[in-house]
């Protein structure tokens, strides 16, 4: 055991070293790969991310859910278990269980951490509403791209370049400049309860994306299902804690999918999916490329908007989409120079 | 003069020289002298610029000019032109009369032109609030930041860095959101003809400023206060044709007083000091820190309106100012690595 955590340790560092040298010398093919299956997880990330909002507006019915947001919640969890699993069941098949694609004890008691800080992040949720108005919470969420910088620094050590950090303080900029309203200025009069629930939302958000990076990188050559598989399982369990705690009563009454309509099946769908992209950039890429991904989805879904429903564009988004632009950009740039 | 013509060039690529390379030992007390002297005006444009806006809007009575606003700025012209002859007389008692604090004709035929670009742009004033109203307006008139770079690029043929040109676009993004309110959407309902006459007042105000920067830093070995009598005493004439044609019956009627106060005279005061620190910042620095200084000036105002006039800062203020922050040290931050 000793000697795979090694092993892990020398590929991990490998990793990092082709990585940060690709600039000074052709690119080989294996960093082709690697930058290819990169893009590919982003891209699907993104594209996955940014449909995601319509699928929850139009899960609603006049503005509200029918069913119970935490059995969809619930599902989605189990939908992803059950494609790892599905993965897992093709892998062992062809290559034996193997040390890459199974896992140890000692490893997985790690896994119940992010899904935890995920529930209390949601739990608390139900209480910021008090302080806060839902554009003004639409406004205070976009907080954890600055902790996700933060605590990605501080936990995982890696540096930013002061480039790129400018880039990640115009990308928080940008996102909230394009969300902006005509009622958006009342966030401003937040209580300080309020504030603080936010900033405490945002860490725990941040940490839970960070410390799930973390896990996943701490063993470069163990096969990213078999961390899923981990992952997702404890996901559903918190998830089943909390039907029990908050809906049992209505799911007693009305049915585990009192209130699913096609929409509900395909939203449960597309969460699945990109949760599973969520995992694959952190594998593959990390919690910075996954806050730009989701970033530049939330403008891809205002854009899309405009086709489908005849949204008009604000100002306000306009300028906020040239901020996160520009922000992508830096980040790159930034990158470069170190 | 071919002999003054090669010392100027001389001089000039020098100071390039000098400029460029003093990241790279200690920096001399030449240097040092010239960093403060661009301090020093870059503060005052600032600080200037920042009390003009505030100054207009009082000598407005009930929302409109008393006063006919041709002779104001043609008295902004005559003290400046006074103060640069001021300055010129006791350089002459002391210095005598010599080649850097005198003038040839061949060097006086350039400047008029600035004089006359300001004018067209002036007079494009009036006919481009058909058809945009006035807080669309001075959304657009952001636009001459983009200009200013693109002209200063290719007129004066200085680069800037990728990150540089990253930070002006930011520059424009961040003022524009700084000044957004609930009617500018308006703005993006401009028929082409507005975007036209925006583009080609922005083109003709970057280019005056250009231009200017152009005659300015020729001959820099020449007296700033030489090169301001002439730019002045243009400004002065072409004032001078404008309040004929425009406001003649009016002079004639009521006298060139009309509607003055206290307020007016302290307006007049700040156009001209402001004036001349916009030539001592062309002179000393360039305009590219030009519109940094007066885009600084503009949130500056708005802070110093909360503590005056009890006005709210809306959160799109904060997110333009945040943004305009950034752009600032990415100007600075991106020179560092050439």
């Amino acid at each position: 055991m000793e000697n795979r955590k090694i092993k892990d340790e020398l590929i991990y560092f490998n990793n990092v070293v082709n990585f940060s040298s690709t600039s000074l010398r052709n690119v080989p093919t294996r960093e082709q790969a690697k930058w290819q299956r990169k893009t590919v997880v982003t891209l699907a990330l993104t594209f996955l991310t940014s449909s995601q909002a319509k699928l929850i507006v139009w899960s609603k019915r006049a503005g509200k859910y029918e069913y119970s947001v935490t059995t969809a919640n619930f599902l989605v969890e189990t939908l992803k278990c059950a494609l790892s699993l599905a993965a897992l069941a093709r892998i062992w098949n062809s290559e034996g269980v193997t040390e890459a694609n199974s896992t140890t004890l000692d490893e997985v008691i790690v896994y119940p951490i992010p899904a935890l800080l995920y529930l209390v992040k949601n739990l608390l949720q139900y209480y910021i509403v008090a302080y806060v108005d839902a554009p003004g919470y639409q406004i205070l969420k976009n907080l954890n791209i600055i902790s996700t910088g933060v605590l990605y620094r501080i936990i995982l050590k890696r540096k930013l370049s002061e480039i790129q950090w400018a880039a990640f303080i115009l990308l928080c900029a940008g996102c909230i400049t394009a969300q902006l309203n005509s009622r958006s200025d009342h966030v401003l009069q937040t209580p300080l309860q309020g504030w603080i629930m936010a900033i405490v939302m945002a860490l725990l958000s941040g940490f839970a994306g960070v410390y799930t990076e973390a896990i996943i990188k701490k063993r470069p050559s163990r096969n990213i299902n078999v961390q899923n598989f981990w992952l997702y399982i404890f996901g559903m369990a918190f998830n089943a804690v909390a039907i029990l705690i908050q809906y049992f009563d209505a799911v007693m009454n009305k049915g585990f999918f009192h209130g699913y309509s096609i929409i509900t099946t395909l939203m449960i769908l597309n969460h699945a999916l990109s949760g599973i992209a969520v995992s694959m950039v952190m594998k593959y890429a990390d919690n910075i490329v996954k806050v730009y991904s989701t970033s530049v989805a939330m403008l891809l879904t205002a854009i899309v908007s405009v086709f489908l429903f005849g949204f008009n564009l604000t100002l306000a988004f306009f300028l906020g989409a040239i901020v996160v632009s520009v922000s992508v950009y830096l980040h790159s740039a930034g990158k470069l120079q170190r």
